[in-house]
């Protein structure tokens, strides 16, 4: 995977001071249209899981979708949604969660995970971690087993790993 | 796929007066939830294209990632999100679009598609072709070669293909 990480990295457009003065946001997308990146990109997400026989893959909108979505399909497992409030069309659990500037909300449909299914979470950035401790506990609430979290980038500075102990967590490349 | 397709209408949950009396919102999340149906589903929607040499898979935010992404990797392609606008980190280019009821605007990556490269548009669903033609207004202006647009569903009452004339238009599910 080293190799493979460096390779994607270089793929991956850092845009100093965006979306504020001292950050360097992480732009995918020149990594995304790329032919040989983007499935690189996916294969070295879902290896880890390959062997887990997982039965739901959960994506959270709108750049998890990207990603999470690929996934569940090289898994062979099924794509669930979590989006923001209003979104999604049916009945629905809610999670509220903070952000360094504020706070948000997700939801999930209530039959989109069913009691002891495997679960995987997939986004594209791990940075302070509360959306993605906001979608496990979403996928609990409904019963899942969540086998893991993987994530395309890690910005390992932020500690968002301290807020999802006990899962699987894994991320391909660290800032 | 007359088989196909039956198989997979049976996984979409219509849902009455949603968002509006009236109308009948065809839900897809029990589809992208299965197991099976989610990757017959992709397979479907990228075999038309399957040997035209597709450069780059399109996908319209945000349900229309879902979809995209799994044919972009099935396909061998790279992944291009056309956004919402200011959701794109990067210099855009935009085109507004009228809607049923107001209008939008979509915004895709200045480099996203380079001179010739062959581009594939999907979506979810096909309506009134809003959002369809302003990507392929998007993707020609990028100058590239818009070898088709595929749907999961057509809504055919709508008459979304007439605005989308001279492309390669192919869906799966019709209603």
């Amino acid at each position: 995977m080293g190799v493979d990480a460096e390779w994607l990295r270089a793929h991956v457009r850092e845009l100093a001071d965006h979306p504020e003065p001292g950050v360097s946001f992480k732009d995918i997308t020149p990594l995304l249209a790329s032919t040989e990146a983007f499935a690189a990109m996916v294969d070295a997400v879902a290896a880890p899981y390959a062997s887990m026989e997982i039965d739901k893959v959960i994506g959270i909108e709108a750049r998890g979708f990207v990603l999470a979505a690929p996934v569940a399909y090289s898994l062979g497992a099924g794509f669930v949604p979590v989006r923001k409030p209003g979104k999604l069309p049916w009945h629905v659990e809610s999670e509220a969660y903070t952000l360094e500037y504020g706070a948000g909300e997700l939801e999930i449909h209530r039959d989109a995970v069913g009691e002891g299914e495997k679960v995987l979470i997939i986004d594209d950035v791990l940075a302070t971690g509360g959306t993605a401790a906001a979608t496990l506990r979403l996928a609990q609430r409904l019963g899942g087993d969540v086998i893991g979290l993987g994530f395309l980038i890690e910005l390992t500075l932020l500690e968002g790993r301290s807020q999802l102990d006990g899962s699987a967590i894994h991320s391909v490349v660290r800032y």
